[in-house]
């Protein structure tokens, strides 16, 4: 056997430092060959092996899944293989960055899949922007896989792609960029409504931002039965009587701003009891100041929160971020790993409502008892998330009639 | 962290013997789940790890590449990683069973890729077979993959896919259906020649069958200074006055039969050299002892070579087969992994005939000390191969001018 080759640790001219010049950053260091690899989870030591795992062997199972086309999911890795699909239009902050400038974060997200969801996930990096093209191409690479998680594709491009393609496919598709995040907001908003003692039909919040996650945000929200939500874009607040709403956000007009407020994110702060932040905007402490008492702020942009964490704690009683240096971490990793790991354990053929809404509730639950201003979301590290959020993903399935086993 | 979950471990209905029926047979248990995974290459223990594999530090790497693509091949997995790639049209011996079907054969790549070239390479099972969609749809998601390894793409669809997408894409594409059995046939046929103490250009060849290996075979061999070559389809020899002939097989009348004969496999053996065979047809004994005095026999049809080796014997002084249970087994694990090992070493932008020359040269070369009747090619797990070919492929790409390291 050779060995394991890496060619791409070969020093080239282009990333070795010359003498007296800097070395290499650690996170360009970290990185170099990238952060992910396949391996063989079968013996190939000798001719019976290979045998087995090889010709003549394997045409017994491809015989078998030819005639019974649901022992794919016995006999191959499909039933625990996620594809991590992007364009590349909306990366992290960066925006529009192309397919091949997005694979390193579809490589952190495919090892964060298998760090705390046990699943194995394969970046699928897409030179198509065209949704039309995307839903075909995802859907003629599809037979593979045993789920889509779709990253970084921007809005309102995202809302059809993953439409289309859940209509079309009979496995579970998820665009994290929207359902991991409201996931993962939906059980701090919980947990923090606890701690203030207010129960989420009492509450009105306002949502700043109304791409990808913003939406998502929404719709979960209402699923749970949040009092009143007021939703906020850079034209102000979302409302039917605006004339420049696209058809999602004509869907979010229909169910929000039950009060019919009108103006910007001032109007629509005054009084609030809860702020979600998911816009890249910065919102004025003289606004943050006419919050409710006893608010709850959940400012999420990264790397700079709407409203700083020093400012919040100033007006509100619970305050969130995006960041892991600061209390109460919005991550999606304590959704997505658990969301398919739970999904592809029953063999769902989607992700329903209930499911996310019931991976809310297990998210919350891992630390209700151990409520506090400061504690309202578990760490990515608390080893309880993943189980927690699996085992009542899959019972969601079967309650909700998408579980095949 | 929770356990690696492998859903589809979990007993099912489908799959479990009840009492008294017996036990799932070994390849079913093997391919059990699977027979591959994804593991992370870097650690994840802390918020600091990440940090710098996922955001924020994720994103500084992500705007190096957008900024000079050519850094992607740095710091992401593409430099090592090959798309294995089939639409389930001409899967083993077993036809057109379609995508799903195909798997376990992909999974037995990519584990052999790993396992042998130390190559990352993921399985792509595309469900849909026209050439315009199949170039579309492997262009589409190239991005993330350093080669393009076609696989059982039946003939004569796989000749044009394979042509446009190398035009297409600027990293290699390689039919190993077509030029894994080629470079391997040459390989093992320059040893044999030198066993009868004959020269390539002194000898005349029978290819029976006309398919992705023959016509590949039958290119390689005209590049390797063959003698004379008859091509033998369905239909009888290969010339150019016959009327049926793909575009494919007017190409090889073009260079084959120079001695003009008409008729069949029987008058194309008659006093030939060299018999190959890449059909699924038997030959008679009498046919085969009408070939000249020391031929050389390589049968690769599986499960039945066209020539038993036992009758083979009787009148070739060397016989090879596709079979790991006959001395000098034909297999293809002998040239991929060390064709693309070698092809990514170099960030080669295409696989030329230079390097699958170069490829049979050294495969032929491991066991050149050691030549016997039976022993005209290395065992798949002799260590020395794919450092040979890996280096000779190298050497051939910066030779030929497609390196770009």
């Amino acid at each position: 056997m050779s060995g394991q080759l890496i060619p791409s640790q070969i020093p080239d001219g282009a990333s070795v430092a010359p003498a007296g010049v800097p070395a290499e950053p650690a996170v360009f260091s970290l990185h170099r060959g990238g952060k992910m690899e396949v391996r063989a989870t079968v013996p190939l030591r000798d001719r019976a092996d290979l045998a087995l795992a090889y010709t003549p062997g394997v045409a017994e199972v491809c015989s078998a899944i030819a005639e019974r086309p649901e022992l794919a999911l016995d006999y191959t890795w499909k039933s625990n293989t996620v594809a991590v699909v992007t364009d590349g239009t909306a990366v992290l902050g960066l925006g529009d960055i192309g397919p091949l400038a997005a694979l390193p974060v579809m490589e952190g997200k495919a090892v964060l899949f298998k760090q705390f969801g046990g699943v194995d996930a394969v970046p699928i990096c897409l030179a198509c922007t065209d949704v039309d093209e995307l839903v075909e191409t995802v859907t003629r690479l599809a037979p593979g896989f045993g789920g889509i998680n779709l990253e970084d594709i921007s809005a309102p491009r995202c809302f059809e792609v993953e439409r289309r393609l859940q209509e079309r496919l009979d496995i579970p598709v998820f665009h994290d960029d929207q359902h991991g995040t409201a996931i993962v907001l939906l059980a701090a908003l919980r947990n923090a409504a606890e701690v203030v003692g207010r129960e989420l039909p009492a509450l009105r919040a306002v949502i700043s931002g109304a791409g990808a996650a913003g939406v998502a945000i929404a719709k979960i929200l209402r699923d749970a039965g949040i009092g009143d939500l007021t939703m906020v874009d850079s034209r102000g607040i979302v409302s039917a009587d605006r004339a420049d709403l696209t058809p999602v956000k004509a869907e979010l007009a229909a169910f929000t701003n039950r009060s019919g407020l009108t103006g910007g994110l001032a109007e629509a702060m005054r009084g609030a009891d809860v702020f979600i932040g998911v816009s890249s905007g910065s919102v004025p402490e003289q606004i943050v100041a006419t919050m409710a008492p006893g608010a709850i702020i959940a400012a999420m942009a990264n790397p700079n929160p709407e409203i700083h964490p020093e400012v919040a704690r100033k007006y509100a009683a619970v305050v969130a971020t995006g960041r892991s240096d600061f209390p109460n971490q919005i991550n999606n990793v304590l959704a997505f790993p658990g969301v398919f790991a739970g999904a592809l354990s029953v063999r769902a053929s989607r992700i329903t409502e209930g499911m996310k809404l019931a991976a809310a509730e297990a998210l919350a639950g891992v630390v209700a008892g151990e409520l506090a201003p400061d504690l309202v979301i578990p760490s990515p590290f608390d080893e309880r998330v993943a189980p927690a959020v699996t085992a009542a993903v899959a019972d969601a399935a079967r309650r909700d009639g998408v579980a095949r086993l």
